[in-house]
């Protein structure tokens, strides 16, 4: 066992997330102790990866702890929710002030804003990080989204750089912000990740609905599109995935799949929040919301069963390059108003609880390790970085091209899918997201209308400041209230 | 002061919600004690309204308790949050094992769940009650929707079914179930009234796009539209705003009010709530969205700068009445989307918190005294009567007719929408999900293909049970998990 601080970094949580982590500190030249509540993790651990680098394996926490240099940074690896609070109350008295605790789990960020104000009631820094990537990621070079102190960072910082993700030499790792917002903007990219998914799932339904193609065809044109502005790991991964053929059956594997899509609660916190704060954020949305809809087959039934031809029509694409031209620009506009209204949940974000969060930055990171790596991180990070006021991401020179260009698709695609009735929940919701935006008046004047005429609620006008009322039930004049 | 215990109930807190109220009370025969913090409230409803029956005013809280018969019924109706709190613990020790709080305000449905469970250790029923109608509606006959126990409905029952609306002879007022059941019952129709709201909003703002009518033409479309299956409060009211006229500008009134809808926070609550539940309801939720997207100024007028003419046609509506019944058809199948959804949500609700809520029942007193009354409601009383566990209210047969009848004139709104540039985000949406509801085959299988690529998150099969992993970096042989 340690006998003394040797390690520079130590992992408690030994699963796969963990184990992997800790293999690409010690791949990195770190020394890393490790402990696993059940020691047959860290001993096989060390017995399958000890020649990659140098592991200070522990048997207790408090040899664990004894194996750490001073400011000791433990990286806690273990279940969300229960399991990280006890870890936790376990380490606090075998540290010392100024001691770091990371809690590189999918932590809710109210939870890490939390459990960051009662370890720094301990003297302690904790530091609530995202990391994005899956196993693989956490293995050969994750994205990385450290909350907690600047003081934290000047340890953690050098470590993690290293070990993250490298985009032209930049590393895919940088200190977000205080307390929670490292957990904060790593939920906002699950959030993304959900309607990235979703619009590519809208666009390959579309696309075989109008083209009445196969899996395998349809492969190929995300094969195609992966070369062009659409570059990035998840539409990669879905040509791929469609290319793929079950060997049980030799069907196209996609159609062997139970259409039912799962969901671990990262995509429900994001909406959740974006309500908090005002942000309409309505591709996420959809997103969340298809996956939940997926998963009711009783209901699912029933409506097949009453509704067996709904009226559509029957989709006639008459000219497959051009539809296909139409889906892939309906699928970019898209998904740069799924992108707009993520960075500014991240923004509305980081103005309510204080975090200063760099836009910009955080595109920076999001560019390799993670899901939603892509090309298209770029464009954001150069937006933000030429103007970090930018009222939304859609103005800025290259976003408002690519929409203007690529409107008169969105808008077919949108209205063939209406006709036909193939459900395009996020395309829709995005094209009128956009419509709505760019209106010279919204009929939200009506709704305001309402509410004052029912509840009293008053309204404001258009040609005068101040706050009135009509007295609806009397005479009808107005009132300044 | 009160020497003897006459008061059948007592209402704390006489702001206009409390005062309307307990005139209601007084007005049906009920003797009604009443206290308000600074007694001047106290003092004044009963010089002003001493003879609209029996009041029996206490300045003190200890007077006003022992003012009332036993078991006791205190209605509190202040703010909710804190001071609902404060008033409940100045309550707390006046009172004896059996009597009852009644929390008449708009409190989170978690909320009155913590304060129903903190009542019933000290042998106290506490009794979460949505009140909906408005300060005319407390006077006159709301829709009362009380949570809290059997044996406090025993005693309030009787009261709130007399002051309730009445329609057909049945009073809006039942009881929905346990602790934080009528709240809920309540956030959910505030959700429903905002999906109603932003439906008839797009409709007119459609209409108005379409036909290039004046906001006076539309009030009578209206009007024709409230003779029929839409009959209902909000199209009524719609009606009314639509044509009235400012009196300072002469322009129509719809025109001079700032078109930035504002919110109280059930809409949001309905929508986190969904979310926990994982019922989808997209409706309610694009009508949240589209209330915080107007408020969003600063983005609005970068929109309008960037995007002055994004591509869209120029309407042109050759036959108006077609166009107008279609816009009906659609708002109509729109809504009944919307009321779905809701009433999954209370069912969801009431499965998830053990509350054996009514569905029919429900819609029964939501007929009368409420924002959405309207005789639509009838349907859905009729639909849960028939069946009460219908998979979805989209089936029932009423309703399943209609939007079968609606369905081509849905699809050309939706699609001519999304042509001509006119946001439509809760119609759009509302198709999106009729869609995706009644699908053969939805896309969430190639999500779930995605996350299995890219987290080894598994899949089901079609074929087969189990669960199942295929090795993408390997040999893409199939494990069964």
């Amino acid at each position: 066992m340690a006998e003394q601080a040797t390690a520079q970094i130590g992992v408690t949580g030994l699963a796969v997330m963990g184990r992997n982590l800790a293999r690409n500190l010690a791949r990195n030249g770190f020394t890393v102790a490790l402990h696993n509540r059940s020691p047959e993790r860290t001993r096989s651990l060390v017995a399958e990866h000890g020649d990659e680098g140098t592991f200070v394996p522990a048997e207790s926490m408090a040899d664990f702890v004894a194996a750490l240099e001073r400011p000791r940074a433990v990286i806690v690896m273990v279940k969300a929710g229960g399991p990280t609070d006890a870890v936790i109350d376990e380490l606090i008295p075998l540290l010392d002030a100024g001691d770091i605790v990371v809690d590189c789990g999918n932590a809710h960020f109210a939870d890490t804003r939390r459990r960051e104000e009662a370890l720094r009631g301990h003297g302690l820094h904790f530091v609530g990080t995202g990391v994005s990537g899956g196993e693989e990621g956490a293995l050969r070079g994750p994205s990385i989204m450290p909350g907690g102190s600047a003081e934290s960072y000047r340890k953690l910082g050098p470590i993690f750089e290293k070990i993250a993700a490298q985009v032209d030499g930049v590393p895919c790792c940088r200190h977000i912000g205080p307390d929670g917002a490292g957990h904060f903007v790593k939920m906002v990219h699950n959030g993304i990740e959900y309607a990235d998914m979703q619009l590519i799932a809208e666009a390959y339904d579309l696309l075989r609905a109008g083209l009445g193609a196969e899996p395998a065809e349809l492969a190929e044109i995300f094969r195609e599109w992966n070369a062009g502005e659409l570059e990035s790991f998840l539409i990669e991964i879905t040509a791929d995935v469609l290319g793929h053929r079950d060997a049980a059956t030799g069907r196209a594997f996609v159609d062997i799949v139970l259409d039912r899509a799962e969901q671990k609660g990262t995509g429900r916190w994001t909406v959740q929040s974006a309500l908090d704060l005002g942000i309409p954020i309505t591709g996420i949305a959809e997103a969340t919301f298809a996956r939940s809809l997926s998963g009711h087959a009783d209901q699912r039934a029933a409506a097949r069963r009453a509704f067996p031809d709904a009226g559509e029509k029957k989709w006639q694409v008459t000219d497959r390059d051009a539809f296909v031209e139409d889906v892939r620009r309906a699928l970019l506009a898209s998904k740069i108003v799924a992108y707009a209204q993520g960075f500014d949940q991240i923004r509305a974000g980081s103005r309510e609880y204080d975090w200063d969060i760099d836009l910009g930055g955080t595109a920076t990171i999001w560019r390799g390790g993670c899901i939603i790596r892509a090309r298209f991180l770029d464009r954001i990070r150069q937006a933000y970085d030429e103007q970090p006021d930018l009222p939304t991401l859609l103005v800025a020179p290259w976003f408002a091209d690519t929409v203007n260009d690529g409107v008169p698709s969105w808008r077919r695609v949108v209205a063939e899918a209406a006709r036909a009735g193939v459900p395009a929940p996020a395309f829709a919701s995005s094209l009128a997201y956009f419509d709505a935006l760019r209106a010279e008046r919204l009929p939200a004047a009506l709704i305001q209308g309402l509410r004052d005429n029912f509840g009293a609620h008053t309204y404001h006008r258009v040609d005068r400041d101040g706050t009135f009322h009509t007295r609806w039930a009397g005479d009808r004049s107005e009132l300044e209230a």
